[in-house]
């Protein structure tokens, strides 16, 4: 027999990954969730049907959220992760020794538990002493947190269709932005450029978030198991530029050894190709 | 019914196409070659089952393999093309005024006939008056060229098995070194990093040709209907680097109106990441 998970990208649009088998399937409040292990991409583990992280490319993800926004600001201290229930975005932050506090706020618990006993590349530092996990709405979270309270917004969230929705809106972004320090940065997941629907909710957020924050850009990696492999992060702050406040000698002095990220790459994910500067910029 | 195109990016890995229907199918001298409309992609051209160039994203390959190479050089006026027998690489070229002879040498006639035919968007310049169309194998036509007879050579070819094999050996890059002008650049189609048999491939054809060439780097940008969506062009040359030598100001005089290219994608193409950088410069 042949066990093959497909993600549909697209309605006319199919992505297959051969698996060995089918390690937990359940569903949650929120979503179901499942984990495969595979020969391809090791572990991994899909929420509604989409793939989050797996054992081959979750580095290039969790190098991407963080270290461009820590290389740009290097007195960041105070770090609140939306999502990232997987734990890998947590792990990546816990090699800074400067920052003192990270509160994770994940809806949904089930993700958590499940990275903790099935992705454990992802799930490792969640029990660093700096780590607070809390199992809330991030809604809700950032509008009764304190103005200024952080210097970090990390937004690991999923689509905005189910439980993510709520992490794509106005009244969000407002309050990401009332309890931000005068130097804190927001960085959001910002979706992808090349299929259609994807596409449009890269535009509605990037155009909302620009409406709220000063410096407002959008940088891209290369993501092979998310749709079109083309994806984004947004990074939006009250005053710092990635590019011209790049710490650059700073940030390589701590000697992390990521395997995505690297200063070049700092710098290349804000050029971003015609097509999709034109997308961002059209009213 | 449905009609579904299924690649097999790896032996545990496939990409699938929803078809509307089959255009063309039949088999050359060297190759399977296959025409599909589709709803996602418009037309898309296949040969011996891998994505050649489809509607929607012909524009980022051809783009990226003719454009950095041109705002390199902005005096190249003698252009070989190896392969490309779709004709889009010709159909950018042929945008440049300086430029004066473009010869193509592609092994497969039926490709270039079938494009012709099925591919307009990429085959519409191949009757430029400064086009030659030579149907033979480009690794003797370059051993046949004369010395220092041509200013930049476009290797656009399909991968290492097959017809495109003798494309990647050390003779066939001798020759090219050979037969470019003091200033001349070659540009080869590279492969990819993640999935292992491109990677090794790209490995590879990258060392044979760092040997010969004072200047080698190599390039990257996003092509999703490639197997991971990250995809590589090798830069090389005798004596012009593509970042210090960078015509910024020329290229951008000339108001191509690129869809993906543009001078900060020209930059950011050579910020590889780590783990790239690491597989290029293993021994």
């Amino acid at each position: 027999m042949e066990l093959w998970y497909t993600e549909e990208w697209t309605e006319n649009t199919r992505f297959s990954i051969k698996a060995e088998k089918q390690l937990f399937s359940a569903q949650s409040s929120f979503q179901r969730v499942d984990v495969f292990e595979s020969k391809e991409f090791g572990r991994f583990l899909t929420l509604d049907g989409l793939m989050m992280v797996n054992d081959k490319d979750e580095f290039i993800y969790h190098d991407m959220i963080v270290h461009p926004a820590m290389a740009t600001n290097m007195n960041i201290k105070n770090v609140l992760v939306i999502g990232g229930g997987d734990g890998g975005t947590v792990r990546e932050l816990t090699r800074y020794p400067q920052i003192e506090k990270i509160d994770m706020v994940e809806i949904d618990k089930m993700v958590v538990d499940v990275s903790r006993e099935y992705i454990d590349v992802c799930s490792c530092k969640l029990d660093d002493a700096r780590v607070n996990l809390y199992f809330e709405d991030g809604v809700a979270f950032v509008k009764n947190a304190k103005d200024k309270s952080y210097d970090l917004i990390l937004v690991d969230s999923t689509d905005p269709i189910g439980p993510g929705e709520g992490l794509f809106t106005v009244d969000f972004y407002n309050d990401c932005y009332r309890i931000l320090s005068d130097e804190g940065i927001l960085v959001n997941q910002n979706e992808s450029p090349y299929f259609e629907s994807y596409a449009r909710e890269m535009k509605r957020s990037n155009s909302k978030i620009k409406d709220i924050f000063p410096i407002s850009k959008v940088y891209q990696f290369h993501m092979p198991t998310y749709p079109s492999g083309h994806w984004l992060f947004g990074f939006s702050s009250k005053k710092l530029d990635p590019i011209k406040d790049h710490n650059k000698e700073t940030w390589e002095n701590l000697n992390l050894n990521t395997k995505y990220y690297n200063s070049e790459v700092h710098k290349g994910a804000f050029a971003l190709p015609e097509y999709v500067k034109d997308m961002l910029d059209a009213k």
